[in-house]
């Protein structure tokens, strides 16, 4: 299903990965314990993809919005309240409800987004809001919150609560103001992490709308969480080693190559999982920190590959080739045959294989140090498998880098003075 | 128009820019001298924007190609011949025809847009489209022009050849066909390379069909080549200088935060013009290159700011704010007016400001080096402009950096292995 590759290009000695490989064994025994624990420790998330109840109120709750017939979900939520979310719709080829996503402030976006909602009301079709914040406390959506609930309530007066879900904590503003409107709520646990969120509510009730097969994405999810604790051939374990290794040796940067444009959103969830993870101060008061990006195979070869072949060798990269993609286009062999005549006749999966072994050969050939995912295709449960292995392999890195991979103490100093700022 | 200020936000002392910028004085009188050599120096890039017989033939042609109605304009290319007129595209609210872009070969991608190709021309509407490569040996290029050739020859049998227009070098093998088939064609000249090519016929030509001002674009492209050379205010080399002095203080990345979700993909543009710029091996042997990273606020606060704001200090930042939006959303001041009680009654725009601020007093907090450019509005102009600048701040930055910013040699090595492989 994923291959996981590495031993001849991420230039760590396997001495040094057996080591580590073993000094993480009690953090793994103690994340298995934790999975007991239900919601009750701080590795909380890894047991969503487990809860049968949560997973059965999520798909009640679909069944009851799709009767209103929703022509389009509009998600409202900024981070890791939209992320993973936006990173599985966009990757699948989804066949449910158009869905649609508000995050930063932007007013011209927004305008966009309200524009098209208008539209389809006074054409008397119905939309549905999802309202998702875990502390009810985020500016930009409590803003477009506000903005939505004006809109909807003056087009459809008499039933507009009909049409919003609010996905937040137990205890946030949110979870009042459904409790005194009559708000359909679900319920985000008090310590599942925005960005370690994706197989809670927060992604499952928009994902379900959208067509994804959430049950085959849980069943990928599970699977990870069971290789990682197995240890025989333990993706997220080796990657950790591999990552903190490779930041030892100067690669202050991780790229994620994606030879598959579906996938460039999955780079932008993985950013925050990163960022906010691992980037902050360790327990001996050192900042430390990966720098998170995000690469397009072929694209990017005609964007940055230059500097990745010759410039200083601070990147670690992780490759993700698929092998099966959804369609089989064929280049004529006869048409312009002296145009590129290496691709005539040839399948575009073909050029884009060898494009990726080539640069893969490329970075061997300069000594930069990669390891390699293959996906056998993108599908609910592949994705579920990777996001998954990456969630855990960012807990066990916080391990290796002696930081807290569930905290983001520092965004509250930009926040604290935009407060200022609003409040002069 | 644009305003740009560093004084004390990029910690380079006023005597180290003082001598920096004098010591580039040969270099910006060669430039200007290069100018008056027109398409015949390095800087060939320089004299599009006043190349008039140019400028006059993109419009003759688009207006030839208007009387064939087309409801829609793919344009084939990757890289330098479609990141600039991507970039422009999406920053701007165009009326004219809508534009796709093809770029790598992805079968998932091509296949939704040869079927929205087919669904077009089944309804008896006319497509353009526009294969863009200067050497006209991109693999990606050639295979996605084949594949389209023979759908719109099969859809429209005799007229094919009208709706094709393709820009190249004088000397490519695409020259040729466009020859032999009577296919227009558009010039790139020689030595205008790909990722300075944004105000050749590569950018003008589709952007003027999508409906882009590019009288104002070049107007404000020529802004910016005045302002640069004229040197009491100049941004171009104030930057550059910026630049390398922070990366000399260690910080190998630049993050461009751009606090406007219409402008992401102009930092996907600046992506390649520094990946392929200035990484590469300097005179002396050294691999140099400064690592080109984009951020969206606020999207990006709610997943890289942790790092940002508590990781290493390896990242300098150049921050883009937008004064004028070109709409206006207040938020409700009577809705929940507990829920994030500061933003009641509040313009987006206001939010927005605050939060671009917000985040700049806390770098300023946390001495994160940065510059900022604010923008009055997002229109051609200011775009023209911005990456004109851009440009010319690169190669500024080239020679700081004792590199050429106009090849980029190392390209050839995965295409070499790619090559080997699909021979194989």
């Amino acid at each position: 299903m994923i291959k996981f590759e590495y031993q001849k290009t991420a230039r760590v000695a396997s001495d040094i990965m057996q080591k580590q490989i073993i000094d993480l064994k009690p953090e793994l025994a103690h994340m298995h314990d934790a999975l007991q624990k239900q919601y009750s420790s701080e590795f909380a998330s890894l047991y969503c993809p487990f809860d049968q109840e949560m997973i059965a109120q999520v798909k009640q709750l679909v069944s009851v919005k799709l009767r209103l017939q929703p022509a389009m979900l509009v998600v409202v939520g900024i981070g890791g309240s939209n992320l993973g979310t936006q990173a599985i719709v966009k990757a699948l080829d989804v066949q449910g409800i158009d869905v649609l996503f508000i995050d930063t402030v932007d007013p011209d976006q927004l305008h966009s987004i309200t524009l098209k909602i208008e539209q389809l009301l006074t054409a008397g079709k119905e939309i549905l809001i999802n309202v998702v914040s875990k502390s009810g406390t985020t500016t930009e959506v409590a803003a477009n919150f506000k903005i939505l609930y004006a809109l909807i309530k003056t087009y459809r007066p008499t039933n507009y609560r009909n049409f919003i879900v609010i996905t937040t904590g137990k205890e946030s503003e949110l979870a009042a103001i459904a409790e005194e409107e009559g708000i359909d709520m679900l319920e985000v646990p008090e310590l599942v992490g925005g960005r370690y969120s994706v197989f809670s509510a927060v992604g499952l009730f928009p994902l379900l709308l959208a067509g994804v097969n959430i049950d085959q994405l849980l069943i990928g999810a599970r699977n990870a969480i069971e290789n990682s604790f197995n240890g025989v051939d333990n993706t997220a374990v080796t990657s950790a080693v591999l990552m903190n290794e490779n930041w030892k040796n100067g690669c202050v940067v991780h790229n994620f190559f994606f030879f598959a444009t579906r996938l460039e959103f999955l780079g932008k969830w993985y950013r925050q999982l990163m960022g906010e993870s691992i980037g902050k101060e360790n327990e001996e008061g050192k900042a430390v920190g990966i720098i998170p990006m995000t690469s397009i195979g072929s694209v990017d070869l005609h964007s940055v590959a230059q500097l990745y072949l010759a410039g200083p060798h601070n990147i670690y990269t992780s490759f993700v080739t698929v092998t099966n993609f959804d369609h089989h286009i064929k280049i004529p062999a006869t048409i312009f045959p002296n145009l590129d005549s290496m691709a005539n006749g040839k399948y575009l999966t073909e050029i884009m294989h060898a494009i990726s072994k080539g640069t893969q050969q490329a970075y061997i050939d300069r000594l930069n140090p990669f390891c390699s995912y293959t996906l056998s295709a993108i599908n609910s449960e592949t994705l579920g498998w990777f996001m998954q292995m990456q969630m855990i392999q960012m807990m066990l890195l916080g391990k290796l880098l002696r930081v807290n991979p569930f905290t983001q103490p520092n965004v509250e100093k930009y926040k604290i003075r935009t407060r200022e700022i609003l409040g002069e």
